[in-house]
């Protein structure tokens, strides 16, 4: 059997079919036209399945199930997506909907808990029964999997690891708390403190690498500005891998998965991030003894896809 | 059949016979002399458990098993308590050694973990099937149950809730890290917080309460100051009911559970602390929807010893 993985974001809606090892053997997008009601949406998002498994030329019959990873507050029990910001998406019952175009049985999760389970599945926790996934992006996305399944607490709220506060009243998180991990940590954090570092050194190496304007400042920057030697650059870095280590010992004293994943653009970094962050995690876990293991995500961008798509299995 | 259930302090052993349901029918405690070795103190004990169940009347043959809830950190597989700073045990071989003088299962835990659990089966928890218990102590102990079972990570190491960073940089804590939760939430916060504040303000209604003297404060003072219109008490009262209440957000917000229970010698004052702690956990949950439940713990120090002679059940 084949299952289908449907990653639903506000610019793209990408669908895969996954094999029932995890493997991403077919993939395809188109836009999401978000500002359109979502009865079109999702008929585009249901002509898009039927569309993969006609072109990789297998039958409905093949098909087990279609699972989708939305962003926003899913309610997996009964398939309905309560609430999504960035879609404008209140109680669509997206499970009802797309079965109108493929009637096959619907899953529907939190895309940030489909990325944890693509990479616990087929990615960089393959293997682990217990991890966590972290995606460090516009945000810091969490997804917990205990015992090879998505944890998401008892009312399918929990996992939201970005959104606890390391700094009491600090820097004003989208959620409406102050000091949030997320505010810290997330790529969105590191390129406010370096757009904050160029204007105060206007003649560091880091104002250099974007002539001094601060909109060319991506989370890519200060990392090479740090490599190439830059003070400045270096104290940034220094500085966002202390809150990231500080957030990821926080969730393994609580929670102690096996393995802790990194995912999202900062990851690029491979051991430029990943080496000074063990050190750091290391001295902050309790009893300074580290168990869990850190990883780089393997899946990139498919991990949503893949991991929507093992919602049926 | 009956269950031991033995809470291993640093002070007292307090052994107790709980039926199937979880009811605590006969305690006995004694003194742990700890300064003795692992050796004579399990004899000790073994012969207390042996004690009580003769002093009840039932035979041997009706005890399923003993627990037993150790501070530290103890290896439940094994039966070994790894560590445990106030006991000066190193690796002791708990099951092994009790099992000389009582030849039944015998399980390991930690203490806080049995605490939880007690509360869980017995206490303010009964008929949830996740929760978690924070104790307000000497530090903050925390104990996760998941399925109705203790949930303590991969390693056993998880579950240290009190050991979470909220205030980067903030006060030391006995774990190494500064700033944990423990350093602002625990019963020793608050009367450190409180002996500042009557330092640096003589005249307070707070400070004529122990006639100026700081060793004569506990964690009652405070709000007891507060309660008769000490402007003093009631800034240290919101202060502390502000950084527990932040990190109870945070807890949820990772895990949700069905119902947080708030355990330890603050708990006494009950509605006192419980509804403006509500208040502020309410503000402070991700999308501001508070669907997990606050009450007061129940069993008060039984809870150590019922949840321990569950772990056999």
């Amino acid at each position: 059997m084949y299952y289908i993985g449907v990653d639903l974001g506000g610019t793209n809606i990408a669908a895969g079919i996954v094999t029932e090892e995890g493997k991403l053997i077919k993939k395809k997008s188109i836009p999401t036209l978000r500002h359109r009601n979502y009865q079109e949406i999702l008929k585009d998002m249901g002509e898009l399945c039927l569309t993969i498994i006609k072109e990789e030329g297998i039958s409905l019959n093949e098909v087990a199930s279609v699972g989708v990873g939305s962003p926003g507050t899913p309610d997996p029990e009964n398939g309905i997506l309560v609430y999504a910001n960035n879609l404008k998406f209140k109680d669509v019952p997206i499970r009802t909907e797309l079965q109108k175009y493929i009637n096959v049985p619907v899953y529907l999760e939190n895309d940030a808990n489909c990325a944890a389970l693509g990479e616990a599945v087929a990615g960089a926790a393959k293997g682990y029964k217990n991890s966590v996934t972290v995606t460090l992006g516009t945000g810091v996305g969490g997804g917990i999997i205990l015992d090879g399944k998505i944890f998401s607490g008892s009312f399918y709220g929990g996992g939201e690891i970005g959104h606890h506060v390391i700094v009491a009243d600090g820097e004003p998180c989208t959620c409406g708390r102050k000091g949030c991990w997320e505010t810290y940590a997330s790529a969105t954090a590191l390129i406010r403190e370096a757009r904050i570092a160029v204007i105060r050194n206007p003649e560091s190496g880091l104002a250099k690498l974007v002539g001094g304007d601060i909109n060319l400042i991506n989370a890519k920057v200060p990392f090479d500005a740090a490599q190439s030697g830059d003070p400045v650059g270096q104290e940034l870095i220094d500085n966002y891998i202390k809150y990231l280590g500080m957030g990821i010992a926080n969730v393994i004293n609580i929670i102690q998965p096996e393995i802790v994943v990194i995912g999202g653009g900062v990851c690029a970094q491979g051991d430029n991030l990943l080496n000074p962050l063990k050190e750091i995690v290391k001295k902050n876990v309790y009893q300074g003894t580290l168990k869990t293991e850190l990883r780089i995500a393997e899946l990139g961008n498919d991990a949503g896809i893949i991991g929507a798509a093992m919602l049926g299995k």
